[in-house]
């Protein structure tokens, strides 16, 4: 639905990067743009908008510049392994004009798991941090993410980002949560259609959604979910919903009671 | 890994646009960005980025007009349906700077479905469709999509976007197709990082990525997927990498036939 001031003002923003080649083949199917969306909304930070890109310097470069511009947080995903196609802390690095190279920290960090003769070249990639950056640290890989500026560099492996994640959390400025009730219609989208853009335009400081869906007998029925930060705004819309499903359905001559 | 001209020319490119508040809140786990992107690598259309946008109209007129003018095609999913939130057709006519109302033939469509008095405001909606646009008809929904320029508008719910793309598929210029092939490297990424680096950059037609997995003992494995249009570029680098393979194997004592 349209984004309307209210809503906008003093959120927490965010936006995700996931870098990966095997994404957009369609040989990896991607788990992290949905865990993440979903935390995010828990801890009150809105996610405002997702991009998937290659493994290529300058569509990283570009995307990481747009993104961490526009909104308050930008998380990154993929490319941080020891292998030439890991390109990320680089291209970060190059996005915020500042050096990279192999981080005393990191380095010591792989050193607790990695034998000191098996620390090779390809290995020691996943120490090469950009200059100014703070490491993620995680619990279930000894190799960190690290945080650039509002730029939050995390693994593409779905265990290791929902580590970092929870490591990075803590630190993050959080908004009011978004608070969300779903409503069954039992009605099909195209009957509330009308009334329902009427009441989204009647509360502005409230997210409408329609969702359509098939009842377990297949029949069309839709959820009506209702979004606001403010417990008052959100009853008030509530209300409204279900008092205009119960008109129509009345006026299309459905039971009362719920079949 | 980073893009190469000998990759580059020639291809059919796209971009994905998938647009809704649902995906961004983690409420609707996405699932079109995995099937579309496998479909098109299948039909040799290379999928370069994807976005995630909300029912915002700025945010979906900006990213069309972005995406539509960077690959040869785009497609975008949801925002197609009856309820004031589907604002797809509307922000598409806008990136175009055409004219939006209601088709005869979109009209005619629904009219097989819905009876003329059921033909509401609100059903009508999904008859609004660009000045000069071509429908997606297709055999699960009788609401359309449509095709403007060279963006394909197409629904959110899985199915119905399926049998759109099924639609419009043999319409569609298609480039030589990616070929693939995946080598188990019974190694750890960081084994191999260096070498495999190298044999990249002496295979310069060829795409190779690294994706490290944990095997059924749960011991760190790696394979190496190597991609190319031309199958003699594809054996060629696919020997190197076997070659290396063995080589990174017996130098670290590990037996030749695998365990």
């Amino acid at each position: 639905m349209m984004e309307n001031v209210s809503l906008q003002r003093g959120s927490v923003t965010a936006a995700l990067l996931v870098i990966g080649d095997e994404i957009l083949s369609g040989r990896t199917k991607d788990k992290n743009i949905g865990y993440i969306a979903e935390y995010l909304s828990g801890i009150g930070i809105d996610l405002k908008e997702v991009r998937v890109v290659a493994d290529d310097e300058s569509d990283v470069v570009n995307a990481v510049n747009a993104l961490r511009r526009r909104y308050t947080y930008l998380f990154t995903t993929g490319g941080i392994g020891p292998t030439h196609d890991d390109i990320t802390a680089d291209c970060v690095a190059k996005a915020f004009g500042v050096s990279i190279d192999v981080d005393p920290r990191a380095r010591a960090l792989l050193l607790q798991r990695i034998a000191e003769k098996d620390l090779n070249e390809a290995r020691l990639r996943m120490a090469r941090i950009p200059a100014g950056a703070n490491l993620i640290i995680n619990k279930v890989s000894n190799a960190p993410g690290f945080r650039m500026g509002n730029v939050f560099v995390m693994a593409g492996v779905p265990s290791i980002m929902q580590a970092m994640l929870d490591e990075v959390a803590p630190t993050l400025q959080t908004g009011a949560r978004m608070l969300s009730e779903s409503v069954r219609a039992d009605l099909r989208e195209g009957d509330i259609g009308t009334e329902l853009g009427a009441i989204a335009k009647a509360h502005p400081a409230v997210l409408i959604g329609s969702y359509p869906f098939m009842d377990d007998q297949a029949r069309p029925n839709t959820n009506v979910v209702v979004r606001a930060r403010d417990p008052a705004e959100l009853a008030s819309a509530k209300a409204a919903v279900e008092a205009m499903l119960a008109r129509v359905r009345a006026a299309l001559g459905m039971p009362v009671t719920r079949s």
